[in-house]
């Protein structure tokens, strides 16, 4: 078990710092600042850091240490594993570089010696840190001024590029995304991405796993592990070093023999692992296996306020090799004799400009209870003054009866912006455009009926 | 001419009303807003509307107008053109809808021959209106807390589709484009998509044409003047309609025969425009070949301070079939000199997480006088603390020296959207992923180079 990587009682700082610059100082900052356990800042040159008293060693904490954070030079890294090995500390983030990704083997093979003798875990070294949304445990070595944290949720996001991590971090929180936990592995000289996707797998916070990943240390490993957590939850993956350009790259990145892209293509496919493109397509299909239900099939019915979105929706569903579904004789009858003349009651349904709330309303109703639609795409554009703030309830009220998926395009600026985060807050995925929406369906559609 | 739909000296609000919610409303507050030329409104049931005087029919008004801005209901909509057609006025903003859209094709014959029995010129009908942010005429019927409006800028923007370019104006501006014009042509009963791309291809104010179509009117007359007016400006098309479901879609939408994809294609490719193929990579091209430069070759370097993020950079290059550049012995003997030894001094450049301001600015000089490097692709992540917001000032220094594109990749929240907008603002366009930046060098490269 990982957990103490997570969720310790309690940690001990090495190289806490008085420097606020210094890596020592921000981990200690950011963990006292939201860590519900005890932290123990270690540093042999100081007395008081942030207001709490600093141990000298590790050896000097009386209490019992669960994890240490290790933000020491390299060249003092062994001293300090060898303390913590004898103090009884079994996990240790080492946060420190300088070891197998700058050539450093030796260091690297002396670090494994001594976690071997003291049986201990040991994440990195060369690593941003860990993120627990629950327990507050926040060892990312980045200011929150410069890095903002998400809020608590159901994706898990393994990393083996730190700075990929925090990027992705900052921006998913900023459109809040929801996290269970947050971890970047660095050199994997022990602890590697599948022991992180086995303990993921069976951790009940995490219902979502993302991966950046740019090489697989054990590829049998990581296939037996994979398959067994892809049955569980959806596992979504970004490769990088897929092109012999980018490959090359991943050698001096984090040490990783990238692999042929092919190789990992069929890999990822036999472990029933989604194979992202990018990291927005990532965080997009996340979204949708994070909050929406199981579609019982893959018809689709577009309802939109703007035909030209709603064609752009239909070209895209059947791009995708999806379908758009056929409205029943009875639904077309029925919304026939409520709406106006001129609205297009077909797929996509065009509502007009003018719809209202209402309008929606009928609409999305109709939907609901028509056999032959399995997934409803709205478009709500918010440009046009008909609909009201009350759309939002709407949906939200036709998205509690848990019917039917109900996934929503809306295009806009900074003033759509709290619309898509309150339907966001209340379990529907939104997008800005069609062509994400799309591709999100279909991995969801993928991912429960194939 | 069309300049009456942009820049006129007089304009008349006809069915200006009282009433807030109302169309003829909303475009007379915008209009006395932010135009600078007069407005007259018009409405034989008002005296007096936002504190101006209000004319029962355009015949009362004693000035010239040069256009009308036409919101009245479709049973009176010949009576008012007649009485525009009397008045001299030559421009019409038809805003009211219940044409041929609504299978009303009777009416729009009787407006085509008043039309011609005053040889006016008419917009629409079906029309969201059009923009200038020069003159600042804004006939667009939607309120200004439902849609921002952009900037001045360079692009310009014909939409077949009034609801994707609110949608899209509403984005964009809030994402910092900068606009000439915007024009929706709705039912393009008289002026078509044709005449709007002529009409901006001589317009000094547009340097780049961005156009979301359903149908062509005229393939020959559309392929004749775009084959013209891409010689002088990069065209960008979004074509809704590409699929069986999408072209019936446009048919009730704005009565476009969509034809086939393929074909639409080819003719695309004949006159030399660029096909995006989502609204999203639409702008995103728009703003490269906007903010760029030409470059000289298409030989990228990659600049990063996180080796994921180059790894995926290198990724989308070499699949996007550009070239990754290869340093000079020169440079990489200088870097190798001047930088610590862990800096990876190749393509991509990985100036490392704790890479400074000054390490930006010694490798993009560096780059600049490297005569294998035609682009430079500098990823920033603004995350780490090291770099400071001194980066943005000098990545407009290097860029002002115009020797080569600049092209800026960065990933991250609401903390880092400062960072992207000043750098937009001083032409270095700026992209969240590093797939999106490849895809819009990409055509950077083909406008220039194929």
């Amino acid at each position: 078990m990982l957990n103490g990587f997570f969720q310790p009682k309690s940690v001990a700082v090495i190289g806490a710092s008085r420097n606020p610059n210094k890596v020592g100082h921000v981990i200690l900052k950011n963990l006292l600042e939201s860590f519900k356990g005890l932290v123990y800042p270690v540093n042999p040159n100081a007395d008081e850091i942030l207001g709490r008293k600093v141990y000298p060693s590790v050896l000097e904490i009386k209490e019992k240490v669960d994890t240490a954070i290790i933000a020491v030079p390299a060249k003092v890294v062994l001293k300090v594993v060898e303390e913590c090995g004898k103090k009884g500390i079994r996990y240790l983030l080492m946060i420190t570089s300088g070891f197998g990704e700058i050539g450093n083997y030796d260091l690297s093979k002396k670090l494994l010696r001594l976690l071997k003798k003291y049986n201990l875990l040991c994440l990195g070294p060369n690593i941003l840190g860990t993120l627990d949304t629950r327990s507050g445990f926040d060892s990312l070595f980045l200011p929150r001024d410069r890095m903002e944290r998400p809020k608590t949720g159901n994706i898990s996001f393994i990393t083996q590029s730190g700075a990929v991590g925090s990027a992705i971090l900052d921006l998913t929180a900023s459109e809040g995304y929801g996290f269970a936990k947050f971890v970047s592995y660095g050199n994997a000289l022990q602890i590697d991405e599948s022991d992180l996707l086995e303990y993921l797998g069976k951790d009940k916070e995490t219902k979502i796993i993302c991966m950046y990943i740019e090489g697989v240390k054990d590829g049998k490993k990581f296939l037996k592990i994979a398959k067994k957590v892809a049955k569980k939850k959806p596992i979504i993956v970004v490769k990088g070093g897929v092109t012999k350009a980018g490959s090359k790259a991943t050698l001096s990145h984090t040490g990783s023999l990238a692999g042929s892209a092919e190789v990992y293509k069929g890999v990822f496919r036999q472990a029933g692992i989604i194979q992202a493109d990018s990291l927005e397509e990532m965080f997009e299909i996340a979204k949708i296996l994070d909050k929406s239900i199981k579609p019982k099939g893959d018809g689709i019915q577009v309802i939109t306020n703007g035909g030209g979105h709603g064609i752009l929706c239909a070209d895209a569903i059947v791009k995708s090799g999806l379908k758009m579904a056929k409205l029943s004789k009875k639904t077309v009858k029925y919304l026939k004799k409520i709406f106006p003349s001129n609205v297009i009651i077909r797929n996509p349904m065009d509502l007009l400009g003018d719809a209202t709330d209402e309008r929606y309303k009928l609409a999305i109703e109709a939907c609901l209870k028509d056999k032959n639609i399995d997934i409803l795409l709205v478009v709500l554009l918010y440009q046009t003054p008909l609909v009201s703030e009350n759309i939002v309830d709407i949906l939200i009220e036709a998205n509690k009866k848990k019917i039917k998926p109900i996934i929503v395009v809306s295009t806009g600026g900074d003033l759509t912006k709290p619309i898509r985060k309150k339907l966001e807050e209340n379990d529907i995925p939104c997008y800005l455009f069609p062509k994400n929406a799309v591709r999100a369906i279909r991995e969801l559609v993928r991912y429960y009926l194939f």
